[in-house]
């Protein structure tokens, strides 16, 4: 039996969440639930997608993806049902949350989620798809269901995807934008730290101050700020046993700048 | 084996829920654990209350629902374990948080939990019941113990149950009250949505505001406030993604007037 | 399969949970997963100490305790497995984090997580053990495997332990300190209540008020401050139906004292 992960922006204090495990528990009783978050803010498809991609990477090939974060709900937006080509599956609204997780993951198939037998019942709520659509459809999948069965084919590349912050290359470095701040105040650009492979000595620039690149945090001394590759492989900017969100005063979208070799920034 | 759900007021930085999951798996390895909520505000019994309504029917028949929002931890107040005639079964103090789902899934039994051959030990904390009787209890109902030997019959009629809010009925529609607010800041009447059925168009009043009815968020432009037929079944008022709680300054115990028909509100 | 619990100061927003959920399902899928709490305050080892004692011992014997509070990730603090005398194993860093709950269930014997050919890749993130080298011990662990293959012995008695708030005996009572402030705001101090065994009244002063001890909240009229032995065994300060955190200004580290006998404190 499948794993079945849980996004949401249900937050932790209602009974949303709960009536979903309570729907994928009366079709899948032996699925293994597991959250991965549902403090999302609300209808933040930019924050569920980035922690959804550097999420599924470590569960076993053929878990179910079930993510809920649907500003749309009960309007034109597509349902949808993915299967990479690893044989994992990702159920949710098309609105861009699965797709940064579908880029290290490939898509093989995809479903509109037509078919109401697969629902809870053929007249789901208007505000809850997350109960009546997509948890049972999570649940059957989880028991084996084929993904075309499931509704009508959709072309892996006609997928919405998001609108994200430029990233580009620049003359001895690269340049992007913080992508999300984790609960510790860590800056997480959206630059990928393999681009620092074999460069030397580096440094990152932001909110108009530039900090030295390491590898951990334990390299500087405490309250000191500091640029790594953090483990979701991201540039990140932190503050030894600090917040850099508030010591540096920056957020998501805030331009992140990275240079290495012999030419330093110059804020 | 049964599924085992958890709701209290225990929140999630501290131990309590934990060791409560501790004493279940030594009794009951095999439950399944789901937590509603551990996030109730302090001791508030009418808010679990809802939580429980709104979740239990998502459940399959022969759940457990173990619920510890006790004030009255250490008082003379009931120990229960109730079962309704669906088979599903309800662990908890006699405080009305129980009541609510129990209106809609009827009780056919109740026990005082007075067999401490059932607890933890015979010596329970008098502060921490929910670890020492109420989990234990759960976990050998989960177990298929049966009702009658953890204790001593009580009269079903006999369980305490919340003074909630007056709800009635007007000419042209009805008047309730603001019974919970969910993370997203919908505010949810204790006016149930079936009274709209065949009503055609309608409006809702709550601090001195009428906004009109309709199906679900996307029929508004965003932050335009609106009530519908919330996914609980009850009426709610909403803004299209915003938060109605602080637009309308408006809170639990609030009125709220429900108009159909030709008789809009005009407050 | 065993029982293998998570305690860390990840929080709930982020994916660094369930990244370990994940690595944890890909290697022992039968295992059950329990969190303790996320919510340990940032690198925070003496609340996560105190939470780990206080749940640990009401898990079965032979669950596996996984811990990851650890400021010192990627510096060359020891990474430990340690079997008790009872069989159960907690996986940690060795900070003092893990040596609390030890006091209860002494360790048997203890290794340096130096094999890693039980972790989830020889290259680990240097900022994320809890994913790479101390979730893939825990779930191997959890399948049975030999705590002395993980890696090279280490004396019990060499573990890293807190430095804590004295406790001393006095005449007529006892001295100690606020160790933990619950949900609640119910100080917990770190004076064992076995010491109350026997000694008629008592009461407990801290910051300049004394407080009547009693056996339970419902001792007192709402709203007024007391002393009793909580749930987790040590002398408590508490508020009936309130915050004794905010209604005695008190907070972790405050020194408290407890009378017994007919000298009462004269603050």
């Amino acid at each position: 039996m499948r794993i079945i992960t849980l996004l949401s922006d249900f937050g932790l204090e209602d009974g949303y969440v709960a009536a979903m495990k309570g729907v994928i528990a009366g079709i899948a009783p032996e699925a293994r639930l597991v959250d991965i978050t549902h403090l999302v803010p609300p209808q933040d498809v930019a924050f569920a997608r980035f922690r959804l991609l550097t999420v599924a990477p470590f569960f076993p090939a053929g878990t179910v993806h079930l993510v809920v974060v649907d500003p749309g709900v009960g309007t034109a937006r597509r349902a949808l049902a993915v299967q990479s080509r690893t044989g994992s599956l990702y159920v949710g609204p098309d609105n861009g949350v699965l797709t940064g997780a579908l880029e290290a993951d490939p898509p093989a198939a995809a479903v509109e989620l037509s078919e109401p037998g697969f629902w809870r019942t053929p007249a789901p709520s208007a505000t809850f798809h997350g109960r009546d659509i997509f948890s049972p459809v999570a649940a059957h999948l989880a028991r084996g269901a084929a993904l075309e069965s499931l509704g009508h084919a959709v072309p892996v590349d006609q997928l919405v995807k998001l609108e994200l912050p430029p990233r580009e290359m620049v003359p001895g470095g690269a340049r992007g934008a913080v992508q999300a701040v984790d609960r510790f105040g860590n800056l997480i650009s959206n630059v990928p730290g393999t681009l620092l492979a074999g460069r030397g000595a580096w440094n990152a620039s932001i909110a108009g101050r530039t900090v030295p690149g390491h590898r951990t945090y334990g390299d500087v001394l405490p309250n000191e700020p500091l640029a790594l590759v953090g483990s979701h492989g991201f540039v990140e900017i932190a503050v030894h046993g600090g917040d850099a969100r508030s010591a540096l005063a920056a957020r998501v979208g805030d331009r992140v700048e990275i240079h290495w070799g012999d030419q330093p920034s110059r804020s």
